[in-house]
């Protein structure tokens, strides 16, 4: 069953993470969390002729991971959610082709993954299926040569500048079993305070971080400290500041119990990674390498997780458009 | 709420089309459901500087439209699920910021529309909104400067090509009034069967219409004369020859029921578009022009309405991969 609580959030009463799957690449092999993930692919190609193409296998494994871990056939799932970076979202089409499952794609940039696993906890909850699979990646070689430059030129990054993580996680919602529970949402609304340096997405996603989070925080009549972590997406060092300041002035002190993906996948001072790391397959691996695990495990019960988007394209930050971003928020819980 | 019905439908009891609206451009208004629009825009810019911004806007009217046949202000609606064929969906994105409305973006190709359509039913039949709204759009500018050639270029069209319909249509979806109903919809699996000419659209989007339509045949144990239309979203006349023989195949007739968007829109005779209409705003403006009001004032009772979309990128097609196609089915009663 779904019910809304209060203007922006839904609460959903039977839905189950009860599969989750990640998959990265060789720079996330040497970062802080290399050994939690399923799968390391040190090869940028995969092994495929092109960089798009691996971005797919990644995809793939991510999905058998989290099928393997729910003890079920792909032709069991009822729907699969998924999106990337890339136009067209084309990893995503290719990727999962061979799963034959019915297939809804998502554009929500580096939101996707939060995006998804909440219409997959709507199909479970709202009785539309029994099982929905969701999944998202991203890839650093195949998101550069296609938002800023091919990786040829050598193009130096600003300050502000995030690492597009190279990887992909994948979680199985069911409405029965055991697991992490699904137990709110909250979708956010665009927001555009008008930065327009496509080099600091940070900055230009906080604001709709700091909307959303305040908007749940509003519904629940809850408070930062009600939760064990609150967690973002990839708003990276830059963005992270942004946001403390952004929920400060709405009277919630975030600060001390945040932490974000961006942040957590690399080591800033060792991997020169600037702002941190970033994309779809950033939030989408971090939460199922190593907060799904944490969380059953028994680190934490009771989380928010906030996944943030810059839906600008190359053509309007050419055209000398601001960069409007959303963030959507998923309240997990065991 | 929402059942499901055989392995890939689901029927909705309580969702109703109780707002749509419509917006097409010049080329539009010269073909033959020109008087059926609510907007036309003759200006390819709509007194914006660039094709996005038109595109852009063409979503907002298309929304105001219909939340004022539905009599709703946007602050009264509980999500809007949108899409477009830009690279990172801007013109959704940068068209619907305005509204303030929580915002979900997919992206289904030229099967947006059924997609958003669909997800809106399952938001307000699972109980998760009182309230939804969809939109899609697509441009002729601006989608042959992103897919094919800039237009100061004048490349020269092939047969099986489609001509990109201008304009946006966007429908409210409510839990309760009066107005079509979403009944049931099939979620379609990505199909491939090894078309790699971009320029021949239909082609690769037929066998994903057949299977979905198939799918949805078999799963309610109905046939295609249990409807008075079988409207597919712009699968174009190549497309919709495909659609026929591989339906044969699989025991279903289709053509005496069947007519298809992109034939609908555009006079193909007179109007030098060689094999029909096509994008996101085609499927979308002809069911909000033309096919809703046939349902209220009688002329239909019992439709299906099929969104076909083909998931390939310029990048596929130049790294030489064939194209993978989707279908969504919604089957719309009065």
């Amino acid at each position: 069953m779904i019910n809304r609580q209060g203007k922006y959030t839904m609460t959903f009463s039977d839905s189950i993470i009860t599969g989750y799957g990640s998959v990265a690449g060789k720079k996330e092999s040497q970062g802080p969390l290399a050994e939690n993930f399923d799968k390391l692919i040190y090869d940028p190609r995969a092994g495929q002729d092109t960089f798009e193409k691996a971005e797919s296998l990644f995809q793939q494994e991510a999905v058998l991971a989290a099928l393997g871990r729910a003890n079920k056939k792909a032709e069991e799932v009822d729907f699969i959610f998924a999106g990337d970076l890339l136009n067209q979202c084309i990893s995503s089409s290719y990727g999962l082709k061979v799963f034959d499952i019915p297939y809804l794609g998502q554009y929500g940039a580096c939101s996707t993954m939060a995006q998804s696993l909440i219409m997959s906890a709507v199909m479970v909850s709202g009785g539309a299926a029994s099982s929905s699979v969701c999944v998202t990646s991203s890839h650093f070689c195949s998101a550069e040569r296609q938002y800023r430059f091919p990786l040829e030129y050598g193009g130096q990054r600003t300050p502000a500048a995030q690492w597009t993580v190279t990887g992909s996680g994948s979680c199985v919602v069911e409405n029965s079993g055991k697991g992490v529970r699904v137990s709110a949402a909250t979708i956010g609304r665009i927001i555009d305070l008008g930065i327009s340096d496509a080099n600091n997405m940070g900055g230009a996603m906080a604001p709709a971080a700091a909307q959303t989070i305040c908007d749940f925080f509003r519904d629940t009549e809850t408070k930062p400290s009600d939760y064990d972590l609150i967690l973002t997406g990839d708003l990276g060092y830059v963005g992270a500041k942004c946001l403390y300041e952004l929920s400060q002035r709405e009277g919630y002190d975030v600060e001390g119990y945040h932490n974000d993906c961006g942040l957590m996948i690399f080591d800033r001072k060792a991997q020169d990674v600037h702002a941190g790391g970033s994309g779809c397959g950033c939030a989408a691996s971090v939460l199922c390498s190593t907060i799904i695990p944490d969380m059953l495990n028994g680190k934490y019960k009771n989380i928010l997780f906030i996944a943030t988007g810059a839906l600008m394209s190359p053509v309007s930050t050419q055209q000398g458009l601001s960069i409007p971003a959303v963030a959507h928020l998923v309240n997990l819980t065991v």
